[in-house]
């Protein structure tokens, strides 16, 4: 069913107003009046609707409303290092297929491609969220934000989570199938683990340097492997996801 | 490590002889005789080796042999529909990057997508799979070849596996992790799980027509859902790959 996310001020009692993107969206697709559509308020609730029209714009009439079904049941923060082309685009599309919460970019050492106008990458990247948000069913459209420097994400993603994993090409030992096994039997019974995120932290093209890989472990933060094959950039993130998602009994 | 590949007939007791491709790749990278390289032959196994040159072109001293650490102790199968764009470009590359020893491509009812040169657009995608074998440390280039109609590779997708699952959108019982837990718990002990191979099967943009997935079940495929959020075709045989890697200890 064809989605749409609205803003909390334009959802009323039986109705919600539409943006003027989606009703011209809604015109192109040429819906009839007897068919459904979701409009999803962006916090995890989805409203089934038909169209109904007013003088004032398109609205959407409420038929029903449900749990959004597309939200993971556990919350993950995605913080993926500036790399070039379209790798960014394709991870943060894939990442917010794969059930994200949200998506914090960054600059590291070895980063070769740090977008000269940030504010205006964001932007797109943001747009990108939201398509594949629709597309993939989510129940919010995940924040995309520059987080700055390695050291300054470092601390937001170890202390805002109740696990933070950084992805470390050079780590043989700790495997992610070791830490997810102990991390969810751990909070068996504690209710945070639904609730407090988990921190996904992945480099740029040429991967972390030791230095930053020693102090993100100096600060807490697990340093892991994805496994004797090394992944791309772009790939890592989307692996990750899947590894918790999948864990977690979310895919 | 940079990463060749070398046909069987190449390698002698020693020495191996470098295509002409990758004779010059070494010349612009200015490779010292003392700097390692990695020559594998495709079939698991690395030689570690110097720079030799010889009047008849460029030759690898053998050093080592190993096995290639980069090969899962799976092997998987991925049956990919056609489908636009690059699509199938990152669907062939990130399957290679997780660990696919096999890539056919089919066409489905719901293919809008079907090259009109098939032999061009397979040799690009074993291209791209050479690439992403290189890159990720692989030790084997995977095959990719065009499987015709979806009706054609089912046969080749079941009988020629311990497990085959097709992935359709419309699924919401049977989940992926199910599958892979009861297929591996039953396969303790058996040391078949290990050699033969798990076909999984992906659709186009549009997914499978309810009668492919009939027809695939009443063959004996696994009908299986990979989450309720809506992947795209290009993201679903990725997912499929990290969850049998991460399930059987190769991420």
């Amino acid at each position: 069913m064809i989605r749409f996310f609205a803003e909390a001020q334009d959802i009323s009692t039986g109705t919600i107003k539409l943006s003027a993107d989606d009703s011209k969206h809604i015109r192109t697709l040429r819906l009839r009046p007897d068919e459904f559509f979701i409009v999803c308020d962006g916090t995890g609730s989805d409203y089934i609707c038909k169209l109904g029209e007013r003088s004032d714009g398109t609205y959407a009439k409420i038929i029903e409303k449900q749990n959004s079904p597309g939200e993971p049941s556990v919350v993950c923060r995605v913080f993926i290092a500036y790399s070039k082309g379209d790798r960014l685009d394709h991870a943060v599309q894939k990442s917010v297929e794969l059930g994200a919460n949200e998506i914090v970019l960054f600059e590291s050492e070895r980063c070769v491609a740090v977008p000269k106008d940030v504010p205006k990458k964001i932007s797109r990247l943001q747009r990108i969220a939201l398509e594949a948000a629709k597309q993939s069913g989510r129940g919010i459209d995940p924040p995309v934000s520059a987080g700055g420097h390695f050291k300054e994400i470092l601390n937001d993603a170890i202390n805002n989570s109740s696990l933070s994993i950084l992805f470390y090409e050079l780590e043989d030992r700790l495997h992610i199938k070791d830490v997810l096994q102990q991390h969810f039997s751990q909070s068996n019974g504690h209710p945070d683990h639904k609730t407090k995120p988990i921190s996904l932290i992945t480099g740029p093209e040429g991967g972390f340097e030791p230095h930053e890989a020693e102090l993100a472990k100096s600060k807490g933060s697990k340093i892991v492997s994805l496994g004797p094959r090394v992944l791309r950039s772009e790939t890592a993130p989307v692996v990750a996801l899947a590894a918790i998602m999948y864990q977690t009994g979310n895919l």
